[in-house]
Parts: structure tokens; C-alpha cells; sequence
């Protein structure tokens, strides 16, 4: 069961609209606003930029993600009356009223942001967003963006991994609600391992508010709960076809056991009754879409012969069975005997269908399992993954920094002795420059006031080492570029659209696609390639060398 | 800055009142339901448990957590109207409407729950929570207690490991909010790290809604956004007893620091004004809790001169400064570096305070690093963690299980051919054994209609092994014993007070001192026993064999 729905909701409900709170913040972002409020500097214009200096999991890319939670969370930031008093009971008691009064007048409504769109291949040290507002108000943004930025962008890239590893054809199942940072973790892994690249999750919740496509299956629970018929208060079907009065399904799933069992060379009494009983329930329920969890007893001498003796009593009465589940055991051997065993019986029982039967597994899937389960020859058709996914064990942070970069439109830097902890000073601008077979050579960075690059013009650019230091200058000609950063929210007001999940869904992999496959390679990729322009090149030394030379 | 708080607001406000909405679950939830209901048995009477298998990261423990957050979603579970909707558009479309009538009418009303007290040390297979009610119904709680409870215990019981490296003393800051899964994961992880033996959080909503002690002090934007002292339109500071008339800090810092740096031989010119200002800046809204974070320029030839100059400024006005801050390089030494100096400037200047600064310290800090700063030497004494709390990389989900152990009063058992997800049957007590000495002997699961065990008097039981299984019986006398599953909400009823958060906190730090060292260790320690009831332990076999010998 696989439903792709519509963004419902999504507008009416107030608990969407805020996707966090003004308070889910650092306390020394209040405190430094006071500073700032004190010194008479909290309305002067400010930008920060936020970026990461290292792509996740030892990947060349990241997917930029979390721009709709951020949108949602900007449009409606105000702090309330109850949240002015919490911050007085913290702060010193002789603290100025009015400071108080500044707060709660904050709005967004001096706040720009450009950004890159969700779903783009993003590159470390370009900015994934830029936010230029009021000091003090830009400042206090810093932890709730970078909150929902963070796991977001980490959790797409994991996904978009997966993705590679399983192919374009495996479906694949997001199901780590359970082992998310709770609710909203659940919520943010589900709705971005969807942008990434995966098909469907098991979070209501995600279907409902984010459209994203829900799926599932049933649980061992249901299975255990079950030891024979006599539990179900209702066993009698209709025919798919509406003709022909309703039969017993249990009677005719009783006499289809025997002859699968006959046929497979199976004892009968090795199956067990409950898991039949449970299968006829879900089957009962769900005569269109029935689903098998083969493995709470013994799939080979239980789970199997019992979903096909159900399955073939639904043929009987001309509905098709869906799939089954594995969720322990080799999944990748079982799969191929099940399906072995399905193409046999599909066969000598003249059912067609049965052969194509989806096959799923479960079980603590992670990169090394998929990778086997993705192979070519392998009958498994949908992957389920949780913890993996949602978890990102590989690496389960982003670490995406805020950084000021320029007050009253003068640039500002941090010149830490921690070389890789430096920053690009200055209100930038960002393209993707592309060779004449459409592939990105390399983004550029460079002052927000500069010309923009033009295609075909030669431009000498220096390219940032890894280390986020620089190295020596190199001339090229694009054939094409683009501007990376857009202007989604001026002034307080939305002026862009952001595009539907699904939409930028498809950009993450049209995205991908570019990349060439030494740099899509998921160990030790070919770096891409990130570099400043000749003047903002000249900038960094200058303020490095103004620095040193002390005020 | 660190302010205990009282848990404010928790109950006024609505958001704090549901921890989850009840569509966060899995979808197979759903066609459960509906495949129970078909069947008829959606009011039968099920008992699941929620347990975990294996204490996380190699530890012989685990914090119990997250039980404030089941309250408050099982008191608040209600579907809405709109949910009802969403669920009919992703199950077939000729389903009963009486089924989603079934679906309107549920609450709580008939669920009971007897759960470990938040901040019991707890052992894996023992039930976490006991949950009971019609099937139906406490099938569809599952995800969303499993999301509740399980990053709650792993983040404490990470939190609770690193309370242990940094001994009684350290104070440890939880920073993590940035690179936490969302705002509900920065919340959830800001709470249990606080329960876990943290003292402070710098996420201001985990003040505001849970009443954590909120700490914080500026970031480097903070200082690189100041250039000089012209930036601030004030600059005058009235003197800490109220007496004489307010003088200009900047004058006083420019005065102290030439003094600084001749007495250390450092040189004026190196430092940065900008730095300088931006704590002068700080200093005047902070006069009573000053701080300098020292390493956006240079710590030793900037940073520091720049803070001793303010903190003597603020001395000669009466005032004392309260700490500095490193955030790159080599933490420890810095800090050995930082306090001989403060120690020589506090005797040269005659400002005793001035030693005892407090020196917090932060940048990526996990086990082994903790491990150093915590060393008997060290002079750091606050020690910020983000990532490596909020993620716990070593190990980033804890695995509880849920799982169906009896219907209609009936044992039930999942005995799928991988022994390790086998489960115990049947509605359990669970009891902590001890020792003359008051130290834990093992956990004893038994049957819940059986008699409880006696102190003082003999008992056979049988350790579970590593992977579940059972080995040999063996005998005991407790010199004193515990229920460990209390009733907390009885058919929908809060039937005992949570304890507050700081209380939880209390007793995860008394549950730990009476674990052996050998236990407590980090690494391969002593592992902890659970054992079974002869009774619970002939159910097994029992159950084991009904099965093996078919229906």
C-alpha cells in the first residue's frame, strides 16, 4: 500500500504553520541581543550567512533542505507576552524595561533571505541561506535556522545516498519514526528522506501535513495476537467481481494449505494457525492490497506456505495479493527462494500475478545491506529503512555554522588561530558555472556587488582548498551559469513560491544527475569544486592583513 | 550565566500539553486497526510491553526517560476530525464508515500504564512500560511511545556517561540545539540531558516549557561585529555599590589594558580593538556577569589581554567578572595557561577574585576529549557538549521494542527463527533485588499473578543470557527488594504525581552511585543480571514447545 497524496492541510493547521518556536533558541543569543540593545545596535543592517565547511558521510555533495520549515517559521515569529516574562526571569533584574518591549515588537518584517532551493547540490562554503536584517534580530535567528537546516540538509543527503546505492528501480520505505529525536525528528527525517530520494514513509503524520506518500504493511503483533479463526467475528467474502454470494475465507484458505503444502513437499502441521488466522484477518480487511509478515514464526515452513494459501483463496475469488514482508534472516537468499517459490506455484496453480508478488525487507538495513539488496540479480522490490536513515549513524550531524559577515555593509571576519574555522567575509553572491556538456565545473563565489559572470567571457578564479584556505588562480570559460541564490523572502514578505516537495524531489535527482560518477562515487568521490573571485579574493587577504596589523 | 528555574508555564500552555499528535505513528498501525476491527476484536483486552534488548554504547545501563512526554500524550490523545479525513483518503474507498467512527470515539479512557520511574537505572528485557487496553488501541499507541520513550533513555543515559567521565564538580553545559533532528529533537534532547546528570541547557524553550537551568555566553558574530567603541552610543557605567557617578568603561578598559600588557610583556598594538569593544559592549549589559569568549582573533595575544583589561575595569568600578570562554585549539592547555596568568594578575593587581574565573570550554567535545579536561589539573570548570550529547554518535538510537505479550489474559509470543527477537510471554512484574549491602543483586521478571518475592527468604530464578535465551536456574536471598513498574495512569486516570524533572535528575545519580565500578565503567564493564521467575521461565518452555508441536 503505496498512496501519493496531495499537500493537504498543510495551510489550515495552526501546528504546521510554526515550524518552531521563537524561544527554541540559544540563551546567549538573548543575551548578546541585550548587548546589542544596550550598545544602540540593534536595528543596524547585518548579514549572516549559513553554510558548511564539509560535505556529510565523506560525500563530494550535499542537498540543500529545510527552507520550507525556515520560510514557515519566519512568517511567523513573534515572541509572546509569555515568552518576554520567561526571558525577564533570566536575564539581570535591574534589566530595562524597554528592552523588553523591544523584543516583543520584533517581527520578520525587515528580514530578507535568499537561498539556495531545496533539492540543489550544495557545496561547502557556499551559503545555503544568507539572512540580512536588524543585528539583533538576524542574530537571534541563528539557532532556530540553523536547527532547521541542519538535520534536514543531513538527512536528505543521507537519503539521496541511499538512493544511489538502491537505483532508480527498488522502492524504498523511510520507517525510522521510531528511532527519530523525537515527534518533529520523526517529522523532519520523514519529509526530507523523501526529498532525497525515497518513495514513501510509514509517518502518518508526514502524509497528512507534508503529502508526503505513506506506506505500511502490518507487524508481528498483529500476527502473535492471533492463535486460530475462532478470534475473527467476521470470515465471509465477496467476490472482486460483485458476483456470486460470499464464501468463507478461512474454508477456502484451509483447503489452499493443503495443496501448497502437498505441492512444496510441506507438512501442514508445521504451519501455524494464528499466523493463518492473522493473514485472513489483514485479508479480509484489505482483499485488494494483502500483505504477508512471513517471519514470526518460520517463513520457509509457517510465514510462506500460509501467505499463499491465502493468497491463492483471494485469487479464487479474484483479487490479487500485494506483497510480503522479511524483517530478520538473510534477506537477500530468502527473497530469492521465496520468489523462486512464487514463480513456481504462479505457474503449477495458473496464477500469473503471484510470480510478481512485491517482496520487502526490513531489518537494520544500512549502506553495505542495501548495496546487496540492490544488486541486479536480487528479487526484493521494496526496502524498508529506519534507523539508517533517519539516525544518519555515518555521521549524524552537519555541523552548518551562522556567520556574520558584514555589519552596515562593511565585511566582517572571524580570523581565529583555527585556520578551518575562518570565514569568507562580505555580502556574496553565488553561480554554478557549466562546461558545454551541461556538467557544473564549479561554483562560484563572489562579492553580492560585483558584475555578475557571463557565459563564454573568461573569469579568473581562485579555488578554495579544502581547508578552506586558498590556493593559486586559474582562468576559465563557462559555457553556462546560474545564480544560486534566491531571493525567497524580502522584507517580511514571501516572494517566491517555495516548490512543492515532490517538485523539488525531482531536482535533487535532475541535480544528481550532473554530477559525473567519480564525484556521485559514495567513498572517496572527486572533490567539486568551490572558488572566490579575483575580488573577493583581494578582500580576504585585506582584511587578514588589517587584522594583523591590529587596529 | 546559569539560572535554575522553576518548571513555569508547563501546564498553561496548549503546544506543551500533547508531546505528539496522534497520526505521528506508522501506517501499518492503521491497517491493523482496521484489520482488528474488521475481526472484530479491537476491544479485546492486550497487554504490550516496551523494552529495549541491549543497553546502548557497550554500557551495562540504561537511564529510564521520556515517561513526562507518554503523560502528556496519552492524556491529550484524541484524533481530530481532519485526521479521521486524512486517514479515509489513504485506506480503500469502500472502507466501513463505522470503522472511522470507532476511530473519532477513541481516548485514553481504558488504557492503564505501569512504567520504570524517570531515572531508574534500567536493564535490558525489562519493561520500560507496561501498557494495556483494548487491542486496537494499544496497538495504534506504539509509535508514538516508542518515538517518546527511546531517543529520551539514550540521550540520557549518553548524558548520563559523560556525567561520569567529567566526575561531581564539572559543570556540563548541553548545547547541542543546532545539530539536534528538528525543534522537537533540540527539546527532547535539552530535557533527558538535564534528567542525565547535565546541569544546564542553553536551549531557552527547555527553560521556558521544562524548567532546565539555562546557561549561556556570546558568540564570536558578537565580537567580530564590532570594530571599535564608536559603535556603541553608550559607554558609562555607574559604580557596583551605587555610589559616585558613572565613568566611561572604555577609558577605564584603555587605561587597564596598557597595564595588562606591559605586565604580562604582551603588546597593545596586537590587540584587537574591535574584541575590546565588543566586550565593553558586553560588560555594560552584563556588569554582574561579564564574559569574554577569547578565540575570534588570538586568545593569547588578543583575546585574554583584552578580557583582563575589561574584567580589571569592571573591578576598580566594584564589579566582578565571571568567566571566559575557549571554543578552538588545544582546550586543556589553554586553559592551564590561562588560569597561571590569572592567578598572577589577580596577585600583582590585587584582585583575588580574578583567579577563580570560571573557564568554560567547548568545539566538538566527546568521551576521550571530556575525558582529559576532567582530569584532577584541569582548571577548565565548564565544559559545553552539543553534537556529541545530542546525536550520541556512538551509538545515535537505542532500539526499544514494543511487543505484544498477552490478549484476553492469554500469553502471547513472537518465536521468529532469530533467537534475539524472540520475546518473553505473558503480563509481568519486575522486582530489583539487593544485597545486605544495598548494592543491586540482579532484576527478577516474573508473572504478574504471581506472589511477589519476600526479602529474606530464599528464591530460585534463571538469568537471561546476552541474547536472550535462558541458562541454568539458580538460588538467592534478597536482603531487600523493589517493584520497579508502578501504575502512573490507570483506565485514563494520572494515578501518580511525574516527579519534577530535577527530582528524576536526582534519582538517576542515586541509582548510579549503588552500581559497582565495575559495573559504572564505560568499557566492557561487569554486565548487569536479569533473571526470570521459575514460573515465567516454565511459561517459556511452555510456550516454546505449544508452538514447536504446531497448533
Amino acid at each position: 500500500m503505496e498512496k501519493p497524496q496531495p499537500e493537504l492541510e498543510q495551510e489550515k493547521d495552526p501546528e504546521a504553520e510554526a515550524a518552531a518556536r521563537p524561544l527554541l533558541t540559544d540563551l546567549y543569543q538573548i543575551t548578546m541581543a541585550l548587548a546589542y540593545w544596550r550598545a544602540g545596535r540593534a536595528r543596524e543592517p547585518a548579514e549572516f550567512e549559513l553554510f558548511f565547511r564539509r560535505c556529510p558521510f565523506g560525500s563530494s555533495f550535499t542537498l540543500a533542505a529545510g527552507l520550507r520549515d525556515c520560510m514557515r517559521f519566519l512568517r511567523a515569529f513573534r515572541l509572546r507576552p509569555a515568552d518576554v516574562k520567561y526571558l525577564a526571569s533570566v536575564l539581570p533584574p535591574d534589566t530595562d524595561p524597554a528592552f523588553f518591549e523591544h523584543l516583543q515588537g520584533l517581527d520578520c518584517s525587515a528580514v530578507t533571505i535568499r537561498a539556495q532551493p531545496e533539492g540543489t547540490l550544495a557545496f561547502a562554503h557556499v551559503p545555503l541561506l544568507c539572512v540580512s536584517g536588524p543585528l539583533l534580530l538576524v542574530q537571534l535567528l541563528e539557532t532556530p535556522l540553523l536547527c532547521l537546516i541542519n538535520y534536514a540538509s543531513l538527512v536528505a543527503t543521507n537519503a539521496a545516498r541511499l538512493r544511489l546505492i538502491a537505483g532508480p528501480k527498488k522502492r524504498l520505505l523511510e520507517m525510522g519514526l521510531r528511532r527519530a529525536q523525537g515527534p518533529d525528528g520523526g517529522l523532519t527525517a520523514s519529509t526530507y528522506s523523501y526529498l532525497g530520494g525515497f518513495d514513501s514513509s510509514s509517518n502518518v503524520l508526514a502524509g497528512q501535513l507534508r503529502g508526503v506518500p505513506v506506506a505500511g504493511t502490518l507487524a508481528h503483533s498483529f500476527v502473535t495476537s492471533f492463535s486460530g479463526y475462532a478470534q475473527s467475528q467476521v470470515l465471509m467474502l465477496a467476490p472482486a467481481s460483485g458476483q456470486g454470494p460470499p464464501k468463507d475465507l478461512s474454508i477456502l484458505t484451509e483447503s489452499w494449505l493443503g495443496k501448497v503444502c502437498e505441492y512444496l513437499g510441506l507438512r501442514a502441521e508445521e504451519t501455524h494457525l494464528g499466523e493463518r488466522a492473522a493473514f485472513v484477518a489483514y485479508a479480509l480487511a484489505f482483499p485488494q492490497a494483502f500483505q504477508g509478515l512471513l517471519d514470526s514464526y518460520s517463513v520457509m515452513r509457517s510465514g510462506l506456505p500460509n501467505f499463499l494459501a491465502v493468497a491463492l483463496a483471494l485469487a479464487e475469488l479474484g483479487y490479487r495479493a500485494a506483497g510480503v514482508r522479511l524483517d530478520s534472516g538473510d534477506l537477500l537468499q530468502q527473497a530469492q527462494e521465496i520468489r523462486s517459490i512464487f514463480r513456481k506455484c504462479a505457474s503449477h496453480f495458473q496464477v500469473p500475478w503471484l510470480e510478481a508478488v512485491s517482496i520487502a525487507v526490513s531489518n537494520n538495513i544500512d549502506e553495505r545491506v542495501l548495496d546487496q539488496l540492490a544488486h541486479k540479480d536480487s528479487e526484493v522490490d521494496l526496502i524498508g529503512i529506519g534507523t539508517n536513515v533517519v539516525t544518519c549513524p555515518l555521521q549524524p550531524s552537519l555541523g552548518c555554522v551562522y556567520k556574520l559577515v558584514s555589519v552596515r555593509g562593511q565585511p566582517c571576519r572571524k580570523l581565529t588561530e583555527d585556520s578551518e574555522k575562518q570565514t569568507l567575509p562580505g555580502s556574496k553572491a553565488a553561480y554554478r558555472l557549466y562546461n558545454g556538456e551541461g556538467a557544473p565545473i564549479l561554483d562560484l563565489l563572489q562579492l553580492e556587488e560585483e558584475p555578475p559572470p557571463q557565459a563564454g567571457q573568461e573569469l579568473r578564479v581562485w579555488p578554495l582548498d579544502v581547508s578552506g584556505g586558498d590556493c593559486r588562480g586559474q582562468t576559465l570559460t563557462p559555457v553556462s551559469l546560474e545564480p544560486l541564490l534566491r531571493v525567497y523572502f524580502h522584507q517580511g514578505q514571501m516572494c517566491e513560491p517555495i516548490p512543492s516537495l515532490a517538485e523539488s524531489r525531482a531536482l535533487a535527482q535532475k541535480s544528481l544527475s550532473c554530477l559525473s560518477s567519480a564525484q556521485k562515487r559514495l567513498e572517496n568521490p572527486e572533490p567539486y569544486q568551490v572558488a572566490l573571485s579575483e575580488k573577493l579574493h583581494a578582500l580576504l587577504g585585506s582584511v587578514a592583513r588589517s587584522s594583523q596589523e591590529g587596529p
